[in-house]
C-alpha cells in the first residue's frame, strides 16, 4: 500500500561532502540584534550571553564527539570536523541541521542557568552551513577569518559603546567613527574615555576557543562507592590567539586526526 | 587585514532550491527511542508529547509566514512552502536548518508546559532536510506517503503494546505481529484485547494536520482599552485525512498560492 | 588488488536532475567568433554555418530519442527532454557531455558536406549545461527567451553588417547603432540599405526549431527488395514563431509527454 | 523586451568545484563496444584505435593548458588539472562538457589520419564527468586505479582472444577464464598460446600516459626566414607505471603546481 507514494523520496538529493577535507559547520543568530534588546544584553559584550553560547557550544562537543575544535564571537559558532570524519556519512544537511537543533534546543533549556531573573520571551534561532577545506591551511585560514571578524567587531562595538555610554547618541558614535583605522580607535579608547584597549579581557578580543582538554574529573565508583579521579578529556572554552602559528604547535594533535 | 583570509568564503556553496516547485522541510528526532524511554513516554502514544510536538510545529509557522501546511507524525514534522516561496532566496541548508533549530528550542523551552512533573533530562534534537516537489500531485503524494506511514506504524504499534500490556515479553509481541496484515492485527486487536481499533482517536491513527484557521481571536485595543474581536489566521492541528480528495477541496487556497 | 585504490570512486557527486521537471541541454560554441573568422562565415548569416548546425541537432534528435524539441539559433542549440525522461537515470553531466559530444563530433564528421571547399583548420567545440524546468510555461518561457534572443541579435547583426558593406567601418557601424531601439534599426536598414527586414528569410529572423514531424519515407523491403514507403517521425528543422500559443496548439504531443 | 522571459536563468544551478583540490576529468566512449566492431578494431588491441585516442587526448592537452597530466585505455581518458585551477571558474559541467566536446570533435576529425582506408560510419560520442581530489595522495590513487584496471583488463583481453583465435568460442573462452587468477592468465598465455606477457608491448600493459616534456622544435623565425630550434614544453605520450614512486620523483613539477 504504502509503495504507490513511496516513488517521492526519488525526489531526495544527495548532499554528500567530499571525502578528506575538514567540515566546518557555522551557526549564526537569526535576528539577534533584536533578540538582545528584548532580553536586555548588556553593550558592548553581556558576559552571561556569552557564557551560554560558550555552554552549549561546549554540550554540543560532548554530544557530538567527533568535533575538534570550535570557535565562537558574537552570536556564532563554528565547529570543526576532522578530515576522517564519517559522520552521517558526511550528509551536509544532516551534519549541519543536527548542530543547529543541538545548540539551540541547548540554548532554551539553559537559558535560565545564566540568566536567572531574565525570563526566555521566545527561543533563539540559529541557522547553520557546512562548508569543505581540503587543507589544513584553508582551515585554519578559516578560523583566522573568524578571529580577525571578532577583533574588529569588538574594537568597533567597545569603542562605539563607549562614546554611547559618554552621553552621546548611536548616531552620533557612527558619525565619530565613521572613517577611522583601529589605531584611531584605540586613541579615542584611551584618550576620550580612559581605556586602554589591550586591558580589555581576553575572551571580548578573541573570542572563545573550545578544544578537549585532558581535565582531572571526580566520580564515585560504582564498585566501592568511594570518589575516584579520573583524567577525561573536557571540552574547555579558552580565550586564546589561534591565527598564529603558537596554539597549533601547542595542540599538534588538532591537526593529525 | 580581513582579505587575507576572506578567501575562504570561495569554498561555500550554493544550495539555492530549484525555484517554481514546492518545498518539504521534514524534521525527524535524534536518538528519539531512547529520548522517549528516558522521559517515561506512554506507549503506544504519549499524548502530552504529540501535543508538544504539534505546539512545535504551531509556534514555527506562527513564526516562518511561508508555511503553508505541516503534518506530523511519531518524532517527524513536515513543513510545505509553496512554488512561489523565496524565502532565504530558497537556500535550502539555510531553510532547514533554521526550521529544525526553531523546533528544536521551542520543544525544550515549553517542555514544563506540557510535561509540568518531568524534568528534562536533556533536550532532543531534530536534523532536517529539504525536498522539491515539481508538482500539486507531488507535493500531496508525499503528504500522502506520510499519513500511510503514520497509519501503518499506528496500527502495528497499538497492537504491539496491546500485546505488551497484556503480559508478553517484547520478543514475543514481535513474533506474534511477524508476518501479519493489516486485517490480521485488527483482529488480534479486537478478539484478544477488546479493542475496536476504529474506535481509537483519529490523532493517533492519523498524525496531526496544521493549518491556518481562521479564527476569532479576542485582543484589548491600544486605542480604547476595550476588547475587540477579530478573524486572524491561526495555525490549527486537525486530525484527518489528506489522502483523499475531500481535505484539498475543502482547503482550495492550499493549491492555489 | 584493485579494491586499494577503489576508495577514490567514493569521491564522485551524484547530480541527479529533479524528477518531473523538463529537462533543458544548451550548447554553446568555444571561440565561435574566431571560430567563424577562420572559416570565412558570412556575415550576419552564413547559410552553410547554419544548415550545418541544423543538421548536428537533427542527428543528436535521430540518436537520442528522448529529446522531443530542439531550437538553434547563431552558435548555440537547445535540446528539451520531457519531465518523463529517464535518460542515464537523469544524471545531469552524463547528459550534457554526450549531448555535447554528439554534436560536436557530428560538426567535425559532416563539415565537409556543407564546406566541401573550406578545410577545417580545427574542429569546433560546444560546452553544455542542463536546467531543469518544473512547468510547462517555464520551459515554453525559456525557448521564447531564447527565440527572443535570435531576434534581437539578428536584427542588430543585420543592420550592423549593412553598415559596413556600405563602406563604413566596423566602430562607426557600431557608432551608428549605439541606443537604437529596434524601430530605429528597421528605419536605417530601410532607408538607407534598401532592406526591408521582413522580407529576410525566416531561418535568420526565427532561429531554427526541430520537432519530429511524420515524414513518408521510403526504403527498400529486406524481403521483397522492393521500394515500401513508410511514414516515419523524422527530425525535421522548422523556422516558426515558437512563442505565440499557434506552434504549441499544433503540435499538442509536445505537452503531453 | 527580453526582461519577461529572463527569469529562466534563475534556474539554471551553480556548479562550481571545490576550490584548492585536483579537478579529473574522465570521458568514456559512448557503446564502444558496437562502434569497435562496426570499425573492425583489432582484438585485443588495435593499434591506431590507441593512437587516434592518444592523439585526441594531445590535442585537448595543446587546447587546454591547464590539464598537467592525462591517462588514457581503453576507451576511456582522464585528464588532471592542478588544485590552483580556475578554469572556467571551475564550473563542473562547462569544464566536463568541453573536454568531451573537444576530444569527440577531434576523433571525428582525425579518424581518416590513423584509419586512411576505413569509413568513419558515425562519429564517437564520449560523456565525461569531473571528481575532486583534495590531496596528491588522492589523485594519485585516482590515477592508480585507473591504471591497474588497464592491467587486469588488457590481461584477462589478451587471454581471452588467444583462446579465441586458437579457435575457440567467446563463450568457452569466458568458460576456461571463470575464476582464473592473475597468475593463472599468464600461465595459459605461456603454456597454451606461446605468449610471454611480460613482452607485450607496454602501451597495452601501461596505457597511456600523456605529460608535458621539452621538445626540439624547429620553427621559421618570422624575421630571418631562417629555421630556428627551440625547446617548448609538447603533451607527448609515454607508456610508463604511474602507480610506483619512481614516476612522480622524476616529473616532481606535476605535485607542485
Amino acid at each position: 500500500m504504502n509503495s504507490k507514494y513511496q516513488y517521492v523520496r526519488e525526489f531526495e538529493t544527495v548532499d554528500k561532502a567530499l571525502p578528506n577535507t575538514w567540515l566546518v559547520v557555522r551557526i549564526d543568530g537569526r535576528g539577534f540584534h533584536r533578540f538582545s534588546q528584548e532580553h536586555d544584553f548588556a553593550k558592548p559584550n553581556d558576559r552571561p550571553a556569552i557564557e551560554l553560547m560558550n555552554r552549549c557550544a561546549v554540550e554540543v562537543m560532548k554530544d557530538i564527539k567527533d568535533i575538534i575544535i570550535a570557535y565562537g564571537q558574537s552570536d556564532e559558532y563554528s565547529f570543526v570536523f576532522p578530515k576522517s570524519c564519517n559522520l552521517y556519512s558526511r550528509r551536509a544537511s544532516k551534519i549541519a541541521s543536527t548542530i543547529a537543533s543541538l545548540f539551540a534546543a541547548n540554548y532554551a533549556m539553559r537559558w535560565h542557568e545564566y540568566f536567572p531573573t531574565v525570563k526566555l520571551k521566545y527561543p533563539a534561532c540559529f541557522d547553520s552551513r557546512v562548508v569543505c577545506y581540503p587543507s589544513d591551511q584553508n582551515m585554519r585560514d578559516y578560523l583566522s577569518w573568524r578571529q580577525v571578524d571578532c577583533h574588529i567587531n569588538n574594537l568597533y562595538n567597545t569603542t562605539f559603546w563607549a562614546i554611547v555610554h559618554s552621553g552621546k547618541t548611536e548616531t552620533a558614535a557612527e558619525e565619530e567613527l565613521r572613517g577611522t583605522f583601529s589605531k584611531d580607535k584605540h586613541e579615542i579608547l584611551f584618550t576620550n574615555h580612559n581605556i586602554n584597549y589591550n586591558t580589555i579581557e581576553e575572551i571580548y578580543k578573541k573570542g572563545s576557543v573550545i578544544i578537549r582538554q585532558k581535565t582531572k574529573v571526580t566520580t564515585i565508583s560504582p564498585n566501592t562507592g568511594q570518589p575516584v579521579e579520573r583524567i577525561k578529556l573536557v571540552p574547555t572554552p579558552l580565550y586564546v590567539d589561534i591565527i598564529g602559528q603558537e596554539f597549533w604547535d601547542e595542540h599538534p594533535e588538532l591537526l593529525t586526526k
